[in-house]
């Protein structure tokens, strides 16, 4: 076991350790070790553990509870462990490793806020969780939802997910579907005996291609979506007019269509081709009006975006809770072998969440 | 060790024996064990052997020598060895299992003939070789004749793979070519950013596919070319835009085309697009205008007809040797799991072989 992490020291070297725990899903044993018994000495805090689930919830009997939540996993490293650091040509603090961007960064500062909130204006629930990073069904904050959603109950919740430390409202829906194209195998050198499933697949790949894919505002927000194909394969050998030709489809939608709108949406555009929806997983609105919401935009200043990947504030809407997603680091960097975090996102990230919930109590 | 084969009894029975003897590929000592012992007793015949090689000559001091070739290897088995016999609707007899086609009918007629003509009217060279069905390296014909050119000397040459007891001349070429498609990844919310390769591909088979292939008269023969795409790849993951997308092409090409002209076509084809040629293998013109062919012809009658498949006729083609095919069974039926060959065009393969050699010496 650790020595415990230093919550009430510099944020900065927080993240550091917590980049140091290696903790690719399915690891977090020890860093939710780590969490909770960091978290356990301060006394406005009720810790719970639930598996590799942390969670920490003020009790003050506060009119309003929000959730501020992250992962604590990352995706397997890359080389990129132990954390370091460098300066960019402005003389920035630039922290490197598996987690600094996505989301120990966001982590860091959700512990550093969590020791410092002695008297939040409102109830905070503060929630770890581990598998974010693999399929779905393992997913920690998934499983607290279904087993202890009384854990989660909130008015709004926050998502320390990388968004450069600005506010990114909601987020888009995705769909993964397929369209397979069937021929008739034939011997190549008498290919007008069979029928070419590859050359079928022309048409599909041009219908997505010219596809113009709309932009959509919902509640003040700009969603950019988009339809691709991500995925292509066909044919076996050399010699054989292939058969056999399917095509993998992504759909990201605007959070102003439901799972139904969008398959809808995507039979109409392939209309004439043999569509199967895989999966499919709403998006989350950006409740950009709600007060909680409101007074936190305006905590943290600058101007909200649409968040276009899809993440868990999805859960969250699916509770009925509007969410936004706001955390240190580049969200692009997320998985990349060279994920950084810069030293002033965790800080501003961390500052901005004290900011809104210090203060006269709600 | 298994008794000698009955080269002189019933060929239908020799055929049985034949299959029966497996001999995938990289497996023939056996078989051509049972070859070289099984044709030894026959004085008109000089027996060598190479490696899994046999090949067994007349030396009757005729002005015109003819090669008359066949593998002994098959492609894997699938259940269908040992052979057994059906019979069709007509009470034609049918033989099944793995080669019965591709090529032990071919290999049985060899093997017949070679035993009945003992004053053929043309030196006869008969060549048995292993593994054709791999690698091109791997060819025992191609061994032999980078080692032993001399062994293969003739005026003309007949190779016994299956053409439903017909003359099949020359043999198309054929080429491998990709087209690779190179895009910029970027996550799939975010398309903008980067270039889907997949969707480039759609006018590269667009194209393809409104190709009109050629139908070109050479020797008297119809050569029907085609080109197609045989293979796709392209994507790894479902939330990536692809910057890869892999297009595989065969190209089947009449003989009239060198491999340098067959390249120059296709590029200008698929001009406009990033092609590169993996492999080519140059046809073979039919040559029936040769004297020994136009007898051949005569003594199979009916007509011959132009051989899309690539065959190892173009290695004869290659060393200056006009070539044909002709051998019992259906050549679409070859590599099938349900390979068959009719009792009926083995007799009649056997018997034109007899009757074209037989007679008066040239």
């Amino acid at each position: 076991m650790s020595a415990p992490l230093d919550l009430r020291g510099d944020v900065v070297k927080l993240l550091h350790a917590l980049i140091d725990v290696e903790s690719v899903s399915g690891n977090e044993t020890q860093i939710a070790d780590l969490v909770e018994q960091s978290l356990q000495p301060f006394g406005q805090l009720t810790v719970l553990r639930d598996g590799n689930v942390v969670v920490a919830r003020t009790e003050l009997g506060r009119s309003e509870r929000v959730v501020i939540a992250g992962h604590l996993d990352t995706v397997p490293i890359a080389g990129n462990l132990p954390s370091w650091t460098t300066h960019d040509s402005a003389g920035k603090e630039i922290i490197w490793g598996r987690g600094a961007c996505d989301m120990k960064g966001g982590v860091a500062v959700q512990l550093s806020a969590a020791a410092a909130l002695v008297h939040p204006r409102r109830d905070v629930t503060w929630v770890f969780y581990d598998n974010e990073e693999v399929e779905e069904f393992r997913n920690g904050l998934g499983r607290i939802a279904r087993e202890h959603p009384e854990y989660l109950e909130a008015s709004f919740a926050v998502l320390c997910e990388p968004t450069n430390a600005r506010i990114e409202g909601g987020c888009q829906g995705t769909m993964l579907l397929t369209v397979e194209l069937t021929g008739v195998a034939a011997h190549s050198a008498r290919a007008w005996m069979g029928h070419n499933a590859i050359h079928d697949a022309g048409p599909v790949l041009q219908r997505l291609s010219s596809h113009q894919s709309q932009q959509i505002e919902v509640d003040g927000l700009i969603y950019r979506e988009g339809l691709n194909a991500v995925r292509i394969s066909g044919g076996i050998v050399g010699n054989v007019i292939p058969d056999r030709c399917v095509i993998d489809v992504n759909y990201r939608f605007a959070p102003d269509k439901s799972p139904a709108e969008a398959k809808d949406y995507v039979r109409q555009v392939l209309d004439g081709y043999p569509v199967r929806i895989l999966d499919v997983a709403a998006g989350a609105r950006p409740g950009l009006d709600q007060p909680a919401a409101a007074e936190f935009l305006r905590a943290v200043g600058g101007q909200a975006t649409a968040k276009l990947g899809w993440t868990d504030v999805a859960r969250f809407s699916a509770m009925g809770i509007p969410a936004v997603n706001f955390g240190p680091g580049d969200p692009t960097k997320a998985h990349a072998d060279d994920e950084f975090c810069p030293a002033d996102d965790v800080v501003a990230c961390r500052d901005a969440l004290i900011r809104w919930l210090s203060g006269p109590s709600g």
